[in-house]
This record gives C-alpha cells, structure tokens and sequence, in this order.
C-alpha cells in the first residue's frame, strides 16, 4: 500500500478546541488511526528511524501506547511488552511513580518482562510533559533493558518533554505542534 | 520472519493461578506478546481468517483490543477505530452499556467514525462472557457499521460467550481454554 507524505499525515489529525478543558486544544489522533494509508504511513516511518538498531523488544504505555507499538513491534519483527496501570499485569511487577499537574500515578512492568542488555525502544502517541515516557524509560532501565530511543507521533514541542528524556536514546518524533 | 505452530504460540501464553481473585486462573498475553515468533503468528493467523473480506475498518476496545486491533489493520491494509472507556474520546460519541459481575460499564465510539455500510471487524484479547464484545458490536452497528466478524486470540470457552454474538457475523478465536 502507499504511503503519503507527512503532511498529509498531519491534515489528518482533527484538532478538537477546548477537550478535554477549556483552553486546550486537543490532538485527535483517531481520524488519522482511520485512514489507512496514513496508518501505514505513521508505522513505516517511526519504524523506519530504527530499522538499523536490532530492537528486540517495543514497550508501549497503557492505553494509547498499545496502539503504535504493537503495530511498530510486527513491523519491526520484535517482541512488544506493555507497561500498564497498577493491578493489571498478573505476575510479579516493579513500578515507577510519576507527577501528573495534580498528584501522582503510577505505571508497572513485569519484573522478569525484559533480559538484561536487551535493546528496548519506547514507543507512545503523545511526548507532552514527559512524564509518562520517563517513568516507562526508568522501569526498562530497572529491569535491565538497554534503552536504543524513544519513539512519538506527535510532540508538543512547547512543552519541553524531549529535556526530560536526556539518557534515553534517540528521541523521534513524527508530527511537531 | 517465520511463524510458528498454533500450539507452540499456546505454550507462550502463561498461566496465572488466583488472579485478579483466588480460584481464577488468568490467562497471561504479555509471554506471548514479547515472543517475535508468537507475536507475527498471532496477527497473521487473525487477520487471515478475514483476507477475502475486504474489511475497511478494525474496531478494537480499550486497552487490550488496542495490543491487536492496530498490529492487524498495519497488516491487513484498513483503518483502526478504537471504543474506549467514557470521556476519553474528544469528539460527539455514542455509548453503549453492559453488564459486569457486579454493575455496569460502559464504552463509546466516536459518532462519525464509520461511514454507512463500510464493512468492520471487531478485534480483542479475549473473548469471555461476550459482554464487552456484545457492547462494542452494537456500537458499530449504531453509526451505520456493517459487522464482518469478530476476532479474539483466546476464548473460554466454558463461559459461552459465543452465544451472544450471533449477530455479529464470523466469530474466530485462535486459542481455546
């Protein structure tokens, strides 16, 4: 199938105003998600930025994380291991703690999920504050991954979150806003 | 890369005795999500299953139905549409409840995510008491879908949930317990 251009891509993307609070204006990803040629081209391309990295595994954050890396992880002929909300992973789990505007949450891995040295790129939707992505890259350190980068399709560049991911690799990311 | 047997991607799913509560013995995915091997034979036994249909859409439910819905849409050359849990999709959407052991829950789907007639599949992990599938599938018939089939990775079958979708056209499940 073809792939389009990455402009092409962005006019995809349906800016929602004021969602989900006032002020904000939302990035919706689901009219691109729909469109099969710029699903294809969303894959390809953030697959593409490590194709000559040997990733053996994509980790991929609760929920929207699920949606890239899964895809990127058949593409790429890897593993895929998700980092999900507290209670939800079955075996024994680590966690990492991280601030959101207002208090705090919380995100697990599987302790026994990753072998030790092996190459694990991060794969999510959305890089806005960082918080997610770091808490997600410092679970894959403590489990003995070795971080290669980390993958976005949009980044909201305002917000600074690529300063928080310094020791993670190669940050990429597809759409700028 | 190659594929392996149905049975060998059966052996790489873990089994987890009292989770979420004692006497339940939870299937665990995460083995066989990081497994190359099981993870390509998965998505294209799947997506095989419905080759001859020209499916335009995938319909995959928050959060697990994300793990397979995108990987089969990249594969299969359609769309991706994701339900999701309330107020998190940004546009007008349409809900659907369902019944759970103990209350309700419920699931949306964008108003203008389908076109009339174009022709869907609904994908998840898991196919149990049928009743998250049973909500999803009425969305897409909601906003004009027409429902191909449905496609799980596992099914317990002990728990009928087959039954509640006979009017969701083919029901496919790769691995039964």
């Amino acid at each position: 199938m073809d792939t389009i251009s990455i402009e092409d891509v962005k006019n995809k993307i349906r800016a929602i105003n004021d969602f989900p609070k006032p002020g904000i204006v939302f990035r919706d990803i689901t009219t691109g998600l729909k469109d099969a040629h710029a699903l294809q081209t969303m894959i390809d391309y953030l697959s593409d930025q490590f194709k000559n990295e040997q990733i053996d595994y994509i980790v991929g954050a609760e929920s929207r994380g699920f949606i890239f890396g899964t895809a990127m992880a058949y593409k790429m002929k890897c593993g895929f291991i998700p980092v999900r909300k507290p209670n939800k992973l079955p075996a024994q789990t680590i966690s990492e703690e991280y601030e959101l505007e207002y208090g705090t949450d919380k995100i697990e891995i599987h302790a026994d999920a990753i072998e030790p040295g092996a190459k694990v790129l991060f794969v999510d939707d959305l890089l806005a504050t960082g918080g997610t992505a770091k808490a997600a890259c410092n679970l894959v350190k403590k489990v003995g991954g070795q971080l290669v980068g980390c993958a976005f399709l949009i980044e909201l560049s305002a917000l600074n979150g690529r300063e928080k991911l310094v020791d993670c690799g190669k940050v990429v990311s597809m759409l700028q806003y």
